[in-house]
């Protein structure tokens, strides 16, 4: 009987007892096709860490080249969300916006078209919590699971399999979704009912935000008043100050190796991806009228920033964005 | 000989050599006279510390009370900080604001009247950088040293003598300010010429609210978005959105122990005293022109809060001012 | 054939004719039944204007009691939206949100389950115009006509006659909608295409916010430096600062007859539907990636004073909010 | 006697009454001669209005070359503020900044080193009405008298002499401040003891800049939302979100002639000046507690526009500063 477990998509009594006890099955039957939808510069290499790991992978995104390179590397590609839904009752969803997310699952030839009773859906996009609970409550109609689980950490962390999970949805899912977690990141945590995973990245990217344009603003006002940068980084690192942006991605060019701001502000958390973010913790705030006065200030310097020619610089590149002199 | 150092002011000798080489007698001799203006709530525990260390301290305050106090636990107090000037070549001075300092280095009755030459006069009163480097001149003029070095930690630290000084001024006088400084402080920190040590305590402090206020909001927001505020905090702390206002003292009431947020933001760093720190924070921004859109908001927030009843609390109770919920 | 007018439904030769020419004859067809869905505060007042100008209204709300009163004054209740729809070819929609404009219009008894092709429907809810834009598609589809003509002035207004109405749709429809806006508002006023009504009220009310907040802050400013509110107002209103809050709806009691700061902020318009307007404004910047800092700041300050007691004062109070003295 | 008001400083018998009721002596000497210190881009306009209107001016400017095309034009000019109080029982000053305005009244060769008993001193510059004040202290100590009278309006205004003065101080003499102000400006506004004339520009102008920005926004989101700029800029002028921005000098180009936005935001009030003028809002704000979020947002824009490259434009070319867009 273990043999079941080893190719147990040819099993016909594995089917039968999925239909029964899908969700149990599921966790049993570790290696059956997952299915990937969204094959951008993130969801790319995470697809491709499934397979790493020895999971057969049945992909699709909308792009044909997308989909051609993924194909060339030994995956399956599918023709729509649909038909990945009849082949894997795992699937992996990363894509860029509410919008995509919704047709993806909810669209002509979406998910949901065709999703198997029991199945397991984990949307690794950043959408608003309010559209992952929607999914959810349309997933859970059809018989399936769904679960919020968005990334910190960017495509190198993607390709490296380091990134951050943070999981929302039913409890009793979270170590079936950890087990396919586990390949792409380092860090899954349970974060609480639907939302919450959505809930959890939105609050951390709004805090990051606004320490790293308060660093910025610290960093220039002390420059300017006459301290050394590296001493006054070092100053904050030991005192009240200290915070992620100032002590491990100090946006001030020559106060550290090995981050964007050693660089030109290349690579990193591009500034219309923190705008974006921004723009969904918005969303959350309007929706929930909870006062949030940074981080509305905090949208508003990335939106002028993109507007000024940062669009594609890493965030950090705020200091950048402040320092400039006037009369220069 | 040792007696010298004990009654150094009756000794021509010990004046007559201070006058051919000033600073290196002042470095000689520990334990002269230390001069001490302003028993407030910070001056008084300070002054009561450079006592314990076998500091003779010749001692003023615009307050007779708060002389009488101190003159009780058996320090000497003077009529003027010009008396105080005329009996010690090593003053200190804690004061509440600017013009207070203003007036007791250049009053009628201030210190510059009767200051010897090569005397070190070290200013640890959170001022305005600018009217510390006009201190600076006067003081240069008269031939004397002025330093500045702002504390960072309360009334607490202020007690147990582990205080953080932030030093501004001549290098080469640094190891004499040292001297008297880690009698009350634990961390004495050279930040460069005159006004750097206000500019880094100035620079820590707005990043510091700014960091508070954005926790406070990413905290708040997670709450309403259904989110563990035990377990929000945790992820935000092994993420990128990590800060001292996270970590170490986070504002959400039942996230820590041992901070004012468990005891009714009561204690800690007041809010009218982080709004003063703002308001200097602007002054310097608007003197050097440098744009700091979050230090402005942030100063804004805490003027509201004072005028909301939120005066004397800690400056965490931000998020109890941002939480209060409608209708309530 | 007067008689057409006065029982237009029960002629068929009317009805006939419509089909042929819908547009034509509705505009012909002045008395025809109207539709009304959504009798509040405002759409009560609204519809009652429709019956004194002789216009056989049909009227639907969710809540019981509001359709009962409605009823009792001579009008005919339906049971659904649906139903309105059937007895009416012109129906007017006043509702509080855009998901019950959604529901209104799309639901399981919403409009469109019985819309007639040539139907003219007016929304004259203030909603995020992206919605508008939906809705009108989905209008379309059926064969009928959408427009958004959301209104400026409150009750008072309503009940006078004298709203504003802004106008968004085919600009050949405008004079059939003026036709019946013309009994319930003095302005009537064509903004372009489907959801541009919409966006001129939200512009127009997100600037007024940021006026009267900077008329506030204005104002308390000057007072405290010393001068008369009476006079600051007088220099301002001949100068480059004047606006609609300086001189029409001063903001500091005392200084205007007949304003609600004269009346203890009682009256006018809300601070809560100030905060609704101003989240809608945030979500068409998020969703267009406009830059609006004031407007966002605008809508902080709003839902702060909301949670601060002061949701049902008007929203010139937030004189009274910025005012509070600390230490009172 | 009349002869005595045509040369009155050559008559002894008109000193010696001066020295008995100067103040009076002043209001009947209508022709004296006026004393103007500051000729650059306002002072020299507004001294050569007083010369058309038959005042002998003697002047000073810190710039000989200021001096020299001053002297051209047939006035006297003295070496020094001093020099110029020796002279002249009137005098006006009109300099760019505070530290300006405290060096030549109360520096080496300043104005109160030689000022008469009794005499005159409008300060017409636009800085701190603390400096005002203390100014007024130092100008009665001599016997002589201080107001404050900052003007609004440009250039043009200056050489129009349509310059409005709003004026501080004591209110009996007014009448012989305004004698002169008359001859540059055709609105004086006594505004209140001194300092509030400072006052009411700061403001003013604050609130200028508030609803600038605000204006900029909402026509920018309005376009963005598909609306036609002239008809939304005619909406608001309608509407409560009227303003002088809105309606006198809107900040869209194509939307009215003869303003700064017709003729790519050359002339008019540079925003250097409104970042100065809103630097000094901010300092009145802090000093005196005030909460003005909008005000001190205001500023950082104003701040950061001038580091972008917009410090010489006019203040309305905020609009342009916002509406760049993404990926352009």
């Amino acid at each position: 009987k273990p043999t079941i477990f080893i190719q147990p998509d040819n099993c016909c009594w594995h089917l039968w007892e999925r239909r029964l006890n899908s969700m149990c099955s599921r966790a049993m039957a570790s290696k059956t096709p997952v299915g990937f939808i969204g094959l951008g510069n993130m969801g790319n290499p995470m697809a491709k860490n499934l397979v790493k790991h020895g999971y057969p992978v049945v992909a699709y995104d909308i792009f044909p080249e997308a989909c051609k390179e993924f194909q060339d590397s030994g995956a399956q590609v599918m023709d729509s969300p649909a038909d990945v839904a009849e082949r894997a009752d795992r699937i992996i969803t990363m894509l860029p916006s509410s919008p995509n997310a919704v047709e993806v699952y909810t669209g002509a030839n979406g998910i949901l078209k065709k999703v198997k009773k029991g199945s397991l859906l984990i949307d690794s996009s950043t959408i608003d919590p309010a559209v992952s609970k929607e999914l959810a409550k349309a997933v859970e109609k059809m018989g399936a699971v769904f679960m919020d689980a968005p990334v910190s950490g960017g495509v190198g962390a993607a390709r490296a399999g380091n990134l951050t999970f943070m999981v929302g949805g039913v409890e009793q899912e979270f170590d079936a979704a950890k087990e396919l977690l586990t390949c792409m990141g380092s860090n899954v945590i349970y974060c609480g009912e639907v939302g919450t995973g959505q809930a959890a990245k939105i609050c951390n990217n709004m805090l990051l935000a606004i320490s790293m344009i308060g660093t910025a603003e610290a960093m220039n006002l002390g420059i300017r008043l006459g301290l050394d940068p590296k001493l006054l980084a070092k100053i904050l690192n030991m005192s009240s100050g200290r915070c992620w942006s100032s002590d491990t991605y100090n946006p001030v060019p020559g106060v550290m190796e090995g981050v964007p701001s050693a660089n030109n502000y290349q690579g990193g958390f591009g500034t219309t991806l923190m705008a974006k973010d921004l723009g969904l913790a918005q969303i959350t705030a309007i929706n929930t009228k909870t006062p949030v006065p940074f981080g509305s200030l905090a949208h508003q310097i990335y939106r002028m920033m993109c507007a000024k020619g940062y669009a594609l610089k890493d965030f950090s590149a705020v200091f950048q964005f402040l320092r400039e002199e006037e009369n220069l």
